[in-house]
């Protein structure tokens, strides 16, 4: 399939006449062909348009067309064969074994949401039967069930060209759920979402959906997401990246007439807790896994350990030994673009020349363009608590280990901390009663807490939660990765009273579509 | 139980310094005793602290202990008697009767609450089971279960002194939430406050639970529920009340360090749309219903039927006069405070001052302080298209009768309107082409779609959904009515390869609660 630099508005490809941009290859430093034509506002009010009209046919459609639709996205992907997983490579930097990876992921997620959607529980289906005999006052025959909230603004992420971009996980849930989609591609990777974006369309056609279930639109500066979300067609916004990026789309989301959510994953540093049993245990070896999770894809994970906390002992020199050897054997490597490596060269620079911190270690130079070297810095949990820099998230392969000098200091910092993705315990036999006495702030504080592990690696599930208190995301209720991630775009309707031929599939008598329902309160297939 | 006239601040209580404040009688325009202290920043920082430093304890008292305090404070509510209703009665001039049936709601929300704790279905108790062999990297052991999100702000409104106030909907699904609570009393029922505040706090005593799960504040002006929503510890709000009053506490949220959700339940006018098979079948029955309902309780629920929607058609004069003659025989009754009542007289004095707007009736006038007068207005579709205040909600007894020349401007309407608690269809066989037509648009404009019945009245119980898009709620994926309320005030946590001993009960291997579980995607017990 050719890259032509067009933008995909309902079932036409249109060359954008806002000026021309140019995807980048960050490993040479080079643009790459063809031109883009940055689209307008009158685009993006042509594809939010274009939503409007197909929401209602769309989420009428057969609830197996939408789980179609969504496998079918995932076979047009595969189709795209190996040119996808060059150009995502060109545009990216991250390697061919990665991207073969995330493709997976994208395919899986994409299969997971269409068995999510064949299987109806999202419905929430709901019946309580009339009582007209009731005293004072008979009940009226109550139904719910949830209907989609109309159509999704999507905004990529750069670090996710497929996983969390134009057929990502925001798409599929939003898809899943009866949501039309217009995605805003992100600039880092212009060509993989064109040609993920022409997937996607040629799943439309196939399917015989709405031209309008799917746009993609382009844009150099911020202006056309503004105009994206602020367009009285979107009822909702799924967002990945930083943490300014989402608090502007957040505010505009607010001041519409019609404030709508925004589902935006934005900053966490994700604590990694190394209790005193482990570190006595595991401590050198929970060290190289630590680095090997830091430094996995040039850091560049929502979920990379930024922050590691221990308590001063005997073994946490040895500790903090291992882990300063193991990053210095990690080489530099081209970050995702020219601005994100700038942007990680100044936060380590600040970071190094902090009054109370420490450098540990960095990794090996490189001549690479763009590249991100490794580098670990240590300091206080007094310096740590006193200073909200050294809390703040840099987007790439660094990390802070803090020494706490008892066991309280470890508990105020977890208390301390902002809301986070992830919240990592290494943690063996004696260190259990600790741990109890850490899990209810780390609860508060974290979407997923794991014991005994690394927190890169986000599994595409029914228990998983990539989500957490402000500001790992704008919306601690949700999830943007696994099934309940369809929920953050559908809302509940009550039906009172309405006559049989009016009720919607999930809700009439005979329970056509095999459903789990909560009749007068129990769940079963009634 | 005696009325003091002070705050209740964890287990204390307190008699604020910031002013004095007087409950209001609106029937005899008179001042009621004893004089209430009204609080400061300082006591609504008390009462969070104690919310905040109750949470963890709170939430983790078993789900029996959660839910037997529910019942205990439905029966400490049943203990206080008439007083109870007598005061109520006074502070909001509603009558004995409909209190009664108030207070019965109240209670019976809170027993559906416990028995929803009970059954831990809220929990979403999710397990993907470790996959050790699995290629090219093995699965590890998720497990999901919703957690309370924190300490909740309640509003109560005016015009449910018991089932939307101190101990209403939003407190209730806060609790069975596990969250803590930290109520601001409704100034318009001082006193009803104070009482069901103290069974609130005597049942946290009774059930030894953290003091801090319950405190009730006072304050005059707006200052005290800013301060209130702006502070750090609370991670929720729920409200109902004015479009402005909503909008304002949603700014506030919204501006925080860290953002947290509101739940508004503003501003409705409740379509009503007979259609002409209906009209010509039962019109004057239905006129008779629909000015019973939108005439009860003087008007003041959010649910009452402020726009009617016809065709011109040969039935449509007499339906008009039908509902007109109704109108004319109620009579003007006291609203539930002089502020309500002179709001209510401008409203409809403006609007018979509509340049398209007829005036059709007005019910019988009376002396009686603070009445509010029946009003039924009739206008085009096109003027009602054309002038946006034909669309503000007047809280109160009167109604827009509106007139489209054919089914497409209907549909326009109905297209047009913002989004509502209800739409309500009355329906003949002969209708149902034309119904068809009309439920996509009312799916997505409001919560809760009705045939042939009337708005107002809201059924306490599973299928229930008072909510809609905005105005009608800041958030139309929850509702504030029925069990699903619970899940405004959840969010999902994913435990990963948790060591047996740190798992929370309801995930543990031999499901020891006894709960459904999705377990590798499929629902059961295991």
């Amino acid at each position: 399939m050719q890259i032509t630099g067009e933008m995909l508005i309902g079932g036409a490809s249109v060359r954008g006449a806002d000026g021309t941009m140019f995807a980048f290859d960050p490993a040479h430093g080079t643009a790459l062909e063809p031109p883009f034509g940055a689209g307008s506002a009158d685009d993006v009010d042509r594809a939010c348009g274009l939503a409007h009209v197909a929401f209602d046919a769309f989420r009428a459609a057969p609830f197996e067309t939408r789980a179609r639709f969504l496998e079918t996205i995932a076979e047009n992907i595969l189709a795209l064969g190996d040119a996808l997983i060059e150009r995502a490579h060109q545009e990216s930097a991250l390697t061919v074994a990665r991207l073969e990876g995330e493709r997976g992921r994208t395919v899986g997620q994409l299969r997971l949401f269409a068995s999510h959607i064949r299987d109806g529980r999202w419905l929430a289906a709901t019946i309580d039967p009339a009582q007209p005999e009731r005293k004072p006052l008979p009940r009226a025959d109550l139904r719910l069930q949830k209907i989609p909230v109309g159509p999704v603004a999507v905004f990529g992420a750069s670090n996710f060209p497929l996983a969390f971009s134009v057929a990502g996980g925001d798409t599929a849930s939003a898809f899943a759920a009866g949501c039309p989609v217009v995605v805003k591609a992100h600039p880092a990777h212009l060509g993989t979402s064109e040609l993920v974006g022409r997937a996607i369309q040629q799943a439309v056609r196939a399917c015989g959906l709405p031209e309008g279930t799917f746009s993609l639109v382009i844009g150099a500066g911020n202006a056309i997401g503004e105009v994206l979300v602020a367009h009285p067609a979107i009822k909702a916004v799924g967002f990945t990246g930083s943490r300014g990026g989402g608090l502007a789309l957040m505010d505009i989301a607010a001041k519409r007439r019609e404030p709508i959510p925004v589902y935006a994953e934005m900053s966490s540093i994700n604590p990694f807790f190394v209790l005193p049993g482990a570190l006595a245990k595991r401590g050198a070896e929970i060290a190289r896994g630590f680095v090997d999770s830091l430094t996995l894809g040039v850091g560049q994970f929502c979920t990379n350990p930024g922050l590691v906390v221990v308590l001063d002992g005997p073994d946490t020199p040895a500790f903090v030994d291992a882990a300063a050897q193991a990053l210095g054997q990690k080489g530099a490597q081209t970050m995702l673009t020219a601005g994100i490596a700038a942007a990680y060269a100044n936060g380590i620079a600040e970071r190094a020349a902090g009054a109370d911190v420490r450098a540990l270690a960095r990794g090996a130079d490189t001549d690479a363009k763009s590249a991100g070297c490794p580098a670990l810095f240590a300091t206080t949990q007094q310096a740590f608590m006193s200073d909200p820099r050294l809390e703040d998230e840099i987007f790439g392969p660094t990390s802070l280990i803090v020494t706490c000098k008892n066991v309280d200091d470890m508990i105020a910092l977890a208390e301390h901390v902002e809301g986070q993705l992830t919240a990592t315990l290494h943690v063996e036999a004696d260190d259990v009663a600790l741990a109890r006495r850490l899990l209810p702030t780390l609860e508060r504080k974290a979407g997923r807490i794991l014991a005994n592990g690394y927190p890169t690696g986000v599994e595409v599930s029914h228990a998983m939660v990539h989500g957490g208190p402000f500001p790992a995301t704008s919306d601690p209720r949700t999830t943007s990765v696994g099934a309940m991630a369809i929920e953050r775009f559908l809302r509940p309707v009550c039906y009172q009273d309405l006559p049989a031929e009016l009720l919607p599939l999930a809700l009439q008598d005979e329970n056509p579509l095999d459903l789990w329902r909560v009749r007068d309160g129990r769940l079963g297939h009634g």
